[in-house]
C-alpha cells in the first residue's frame, strides 16, 4: 500500500458539474453509462490502481525494466503480476466497443480510468495507454478479418499493442522514415528496419505483442503521403488461433532514461518481419494521426495524473513537517502554515483542477463528435477536439514539469533525496512534454493547422462560448467580481492575439510559428479559469460537498494569481520573428567564436 | 576532452562594460588586479576547466560517490586527479588573501572563477566552494591562531572545508539544531550529534578536512541565539602541524540524490569529537551568515552556470540535427531554423547573459563594499548586496531549473535518454533553488529583513538608480525604443509594488510574504534588463567586438519578450494572504477526505 488517494470525488464533480457529462449519458449507445454506474466504476478503479498499481511504482523506479542476454525484456517487480489483475478487472476494456469484449463506455470514463492508472504508476500506464492507441487505429482503419483476428484479445488487454513511428532519423518528420515493405506474393509484407523510442516495444506482460509499424513500399512518394501502416505481431499466428513461432522483430536495446524506468523504451530490429496492411498502401499518415490524437490528450492528463500524485505528497508533507514558527503562532509550526508554502499547495491544487477539468472536456466532445445523432454538432465538437487536444496535451505536460517542481520544492532537501519519492515524479513526468509530438510541434498544430479551420471561426466561436458565462458571473455578485473581472480580460487578450494571429498567418507563417508557444500558453491558460469558473458556480447549489467548497477559493486563487499571467504573454505572442533570428547560429554561440580571445 | 567552451568573452565583456569593474580594480588593494591581468587569470581557468574538470563531469553522475564499507568514502574516477591539479594550479587562492597564500584578487573574478568551475563540473564545484566558505567564517570570526593554524592550507586547497548546519529536524530552522558542545578543562568542545546533507562530508580529495559545525552548549539560550561555531577538524593535529590520530567524527551514509552524483552528500556523526570554538560562544548565526551570504551567490551563479552549459549542448544539437524543411527552405533544415526552437535558444541565451552580469554586478558591490576608502560608499555597496543576493540566489537557481528544462526540449526525446547528457544539466541544477535557503526563504528575507532597510529607501534608491538608464536609452535612438518603454513600464510596475509593500509590511507581514516569491521574481526579471539594456548601450561603440554584437537582439527580445511577464506577476505579488488561506489542510486535500465518497 501506499498512501496515494484516488481523486474519483473530483473526477465525479468535474464530469457531473462541469463538463457536463450528462449530455453524453444521454447519447444513443450511452444509455447504461449513466453517472452513478460511471461513478461506481470510478471508485472501484480509483481503489484497484491504490491497493494494486500505486505499490509497484517506487520499484519501478528502482529497478527498470531490463534487457536480458537472450534478448528479452523483463519488467519490475510487481508489474507483471499488477497487470494480470488489470487484465482480469478489465478496466482497460471499459471505453472499448462491447463487439470485441468491451464496455462500450464513453471516453471521458475511460480517460478518467486512464488518469487514476497514470497516477498509480506512471510508467505501467504506458502499457495499456499504447494498446488502446493500436486499437484505435485497427478499429477506424482495420479489415473486419483483422478486427476479429487482432481486436478481442487486445481488447481484454490479454495482447499488448505498440505504436512503431519514430526512427534514428525520423522523430518530429516521421515523413523521413525509412523502414522498407516489400510486398510478397502471399499478400502480406517483408518489413526492414529500425525503430527506436517504441515504448513497451518487448515486455513480458503479455503472450503476444501487435505492433503496429510504419514503414514504406518501395515505390512509395516521398515524405508523408508515402508511409503505409502494418500490424507486425511478435509472434506469427497459425491457422487455428494458436500462437506461432517469432516473427522477425528483436529488440536490440532498452534505453536508460532519466524517468518511466519501469517502461521499457525499445530499439526494435525488424528483418523480414511478417506485415499485415492496414488499410490501402499510403495511408499510414493517416491512421497515424487517429493514434496520435487520443494519445496526445492522454499524455496531457499524464501531466495532470503525476502532478496530482505529487501534489498529494506534498501536502502531506506540509502537513506534518514543522519547522519554524509562522506569523502570530504560539509554538512551532508546520511548514503548510508559511504562506509561501501555501502558494505552492494553492498553485498545484488549481493548475491540477483546472487540467482535469479540461481533459474531461476534451474527452466529452470526442464522445459527441462520435455519438451524436445530429451531424452539425458531431462536426462542431469534433472541431472543438482538434482546437483543445494540443492545447491539452502542451499545457497539461508543461505545467506536470512545473507542479511536479513545486510539490519537490516544498520537501526541501528532502525533495533531492531519491528516497523521498518526490524527485522520481518530476524525473518521470518530464518526458510527456516530449513524446507524441513535442509541446512545439503541438504549439505549431494549433496554429498551423486548427486555426485556420473555417477561417478562424472555430476558435472565435469558442471564445464566444467562453464569454456566455459572463452573465452567470456578473448575477453571482461580489464574491465572483475579481473572477468575472479577470475572466473577462483575458478573453480579450485572447480575442485580439487571435485576431492577429489570424491577420498575420497568410502573409508571415514564420511570425505566427514565432508566437505559438505563449499563444499556446495563453490558450491553456483561459480555459483553465473558465472552467474553474463554470465550477466554482456550479458548487453554490452543493451544500455540504467537500468539493464543492473549495472551488470558489480555487477560482479565485486561479483568476486573482494564475491567469494575469496572460498579459505577460501576449507580447511574446504577437512580436513576430525579427528578434528570434536576429542572431544566427554563429553569434547565437558567440562564446564559442570568441574562446579564449580577448576583449 | 568534452566541447565545453568557456564564456570567458562574455564574463570579460560583462565585467569591461556593464558592471562597472574598472571601479574594482581602483580601490586599494585591487591594484594588481586590473582587467587585462584578471582576464587572463580567466582565459586559463576556463582553459583549464575545459580540458581538466569537464571530462570527469559525466563520469561523477554514472558513478557518483560512495561510502566504503570500511567508512571511507571515494569520489568518482577522474576526481581526485583534477582536483590535485586545481590545487597545483592554485585557482582557488585567486579571490582569497595573500597573507594566508592567496592572490588578493575581487571577489568579482573569484566568483568568475567559480562560474566556470561549476560549468565544467557542478558536483566537482563544490568542493572548493564549501572551502571557500569555511574559510571566509575564519577569517572574518577565527583567532589569530586559528587563521595561522587552518587558513593556509585550506586557501592552497590542500586541506578541504566543510558547513555544518543542517539537523533531521533543523533544515530551514537552524534554530531547532541539537547538536551538543561541552567545554572540557582543556578549552576545547566535545561535540556530539548528526548533521545531515553535509556537503563533501567526507571524501579523498584532500589529506584534511576543517568541518565548521554549529553546536549549542548546555546553557545556552533557545533557538538562533544559543547557537555557537566550531572548527573539528577530521583529524586532530599533533603539535608539530603534522596530522594525527582521527577525531570522532565519522559518516554514516551518503544519500542517493537525484543529480550531482559526484558530490558526496553525507550524514555525519560526532561523538566527543574535539572542537575549538571560533570567536565567542553564541555567536554561531553570525558566522553562519558570513558563509551563507557569500555561497547564496554562489548558487544563484549555479544556475547560471549549468544553464550555459546546457545551452552550449543545446545550441550544438540545434545545429546539427536536421529534421524536417523551415518555412522558406528547399531542402532539409537544421531545428535552428525552425522559430519555436529559435525562442528556447533566444531564452536562455538572453536569461543567461542576463544572469552573468546579475551575479558580477552583486560580487563587484561586495568588492566595494569591503575595499572603499569611503564609509558611506561601502555602507551602500553592503546595502546593495543584501538586495541582489536573494534575488540572485532564487532567480538564478529558478531560471537553472527553467533554462536546462528548455536545453532538454531541444534535444526531443534524446533529451530524456541519459546518454545525451542534456538530463544530467536538468537533474545537477534542481537542488540550486533548496539548498543555502530554500527559494522561499531567500523571497521572506527580501521582504523581511532588506525591504525595511532605512524605512525602504535601499530598495527605492536603487529603483532610482536604474531609472537612470532612461535618459540614455531615450538618446540612443529607434533601435532601442521598444527596451526603453518596457523598461519603464517594469521599473514603475516595480515601484509600485514596493510602495504596496513598504505600506502592507507594517501591518500585516502575512500579506507580504505572501507576495514575496512572485515579488522576487519580478526584481529579477526588472534587474536583469536593466543590465541586458546597459550592456547593450556599451555595445554601440564596440564595432567589430562579437559579443557586443549581439547585445542588442538580446537585449530587445528580452524586453519585448521576457520583461513583459512582470505585468503578469503584480497582481499575485500584492494580492494578500486571504486567498492562500482560504483553504485549510483538509480542504486542500478534499479528495482524500471524499475518498471513496459518492458524489
Amino acid at each position: 500500500m501506499t498512501d496515494f488517494r484516488p481523486p474519483v470525488a473530483d473526477l465525479a464533480y468535474a464530469l457531473t458539474h462541469v463538463v457536463g457529462y450528462d449530455r453524453v449519458a444521454e447519447l444513443p449507445g450511452f444509455e447504461h453509462a449513466d453517472l452513478d454506474t460511471a461513478t461506481e466504476i470510478l471508485e472501484e478503479v480509483g481503489g484497484f490502481m491504490a491497493e494494486v498499481v500505486a505499490p509497484t511504482n517506487r520499484a519501478g523506479d528502482l529497478e527498470g525494466a531490463r534487457l536480458n542476454p537472450d534478448g528479452t525484456v523483463t519488467t519490475p517487480t510487481g508489474f507483471k503480476e499488477a497487470y494480470a489483475a488489470y487484465v482480469e478487472a478489465g478496466w482497460g476494456s471499459v471505453p472499448l466497443p462491447e463487439a470485441f469484449g468491451g464496455g462500450d463506455f464513453p471516453r471521458a470514463i475511460g480517460l478518467a480510468i486512464q488518469e487514476l492508472t497514470m497516477e498509480a504508476n506512471m510508467a505501467f500506464s504506458l502499457a495499456p495507454l499504447l494498446t488502446q492507441g493500436a486499437i484505435e487505429a485497427l478499429l477506424h482503419y482495420g479489415s473486419e478479418e483483422q478486427k476479429q483476428a487482432w481486436l478481442p484479445k487486445m481488447v481484454s488487454g490479454e495482447w499488448a499493442g505498440t505504436m512503431n513511428l519514430t526512427e534514428p532519423h525520423a522523430g518530429s518528420d516521421v515523413g523521413a522514415l525509412t523502414t522498407k515493405a516489400v510486398k510478397r506474393p502471399d499478400g502480406t509484407y517483408g518489413i526492414t528496419g529500425q525503430k527506436i523510442f517504441i515504448t513497451f516495444g518487448d515486455h513480458d506482460l503479455s503472450d503476444q505483442i501487435v505492433h503496429l509499424v510504419l514503414a514504406r513500399t518501395p515505390d512509395a512518394p516521398a515524405g508523408t503521403k508515402g508511409i503505409s501502416c502494418f500490424i507486425v505481431p511478435k509472434f506469427l499466428m497459425n491457422d487455428d488461433g494458436s500462437i506461432g513461432e517469432r516473427n522477425g522483430v528483436h529488440t536490440v536495446g532498452v534505453e536508460h532514461k532519466m524517468g518511466i524506468h519501469g517502461s521499457p523504451t525499445c530499439v526494435l530490429s525488424y528483418e523480414d518481419a511478417t506485415g499485415y496492411l492496414i488499410g490501402d498502401e499510403n495511408l499510414g499518415m493517416r491512421i497515424m494521426f487517429v493514434m496520435m490524437n487520443s494519445a496526445r490528450v492522454s499524455v496531457g492528463t499524464q501531466g495532470l495524473a503525476v502532478a496530482e500524485r505529487a501534489y498529494q505528497q506534498s501536502l502531506e508533507y506540509a502537513t506534518g513537517r514543522i519547522q519554524g514558527r509562522a506569523i502570530g503562532a504560539t509554538q512551532d509550526s508546520p511548514i503548510i502554515e508559511f504562506p509561501d508554502v501555501r502558494r505552492m499547495l494553492m498553485t498545484q491544487k488549481s493548475y491540477i483542477a483546472a487540467l482535469r477539468r479540461m481533459m474531461l472536456l476534451n474527452a466529452v466532445q470526442v464522445d459527441i463528435s462520435t455519438h451524436h445523432p445530429d451531424a452539425a454538432t458531431r462536426a462542431r465538437a469534433d472541431e472543438i477536439v482538434g482546437l483543445l487536444t494540443p492545447i491539452c496535451k502542451s499545457f497539461g505536460s508543461d505545467l506536470g514539469n512545473e507542479l511536479t517542481s513545486l510539490a519537490l520544492q516544498i520537501h526541501g532537501g528532502m525533495g533531492f533525496i531519491e528516497e523521498t519519492g518526490a524527485a522520481q515524479h518530476y524525473r518521470d513526468v518530464r518526458i510527456a512534454a516530449i513524446y507524441e509530438g513535442t509541446n512545439g510541434i503541438q504549439a505549431a498544430d494549433l496554429v498551423g493547422r486548427k486555426l485556420g479551420v473555417r477561417n478562424g471561426a472555430s476558435f472565435l466561436e469558442f471564445i464566444a462560448t467562453m464569454r456566455e458565462l459572463d452573465g452567470e458571473l456578473a448575477d453571482a455578485g461580489d464574491e465572483f467580481a475579481s473572477i468575472r473581472a479577470q475572466l473577462s480580460t483575458s478573453l480579450d487578450m485572447l480575442e485580439q492575439t487571435t485576431a492577429w494571429m489570424l491577420s498575420t498567418g497568410q502573409s508571415d507563417p514564420n511570425s505566427v510559428l514565432s508566437g505559438s508557444s505563449p499563444y499556446l500558453r495563453i490558450w491553456g491558460l483561459v480555459v483553465g479559469g473558465w472552467l474553474l469558473a463554470k465550477s466554482a458556480l456550479a458548487a453554490r447549489e452543493l451544500d455540504g460537498d467537500a468539493i464543492a467548497a473549495t472551488q470558489l477559493p480555487m477560482a479565485r486563487f486561479y483568476a486573482e494569481q494564475l491567469l494575469p499571467a496572460v498579459a505577460g504573454l501576449v507580447p511574446a505572442a504577437t512580436a513576430g520573428s525579427r528578434d528570434l533570428f536576429a542572431l544566427d547560429a554563429d553569434a547565437l554561440g558567440d562564446v564559442v567564436a570568441r574562446r579564449g580571445a580577448r576583449v
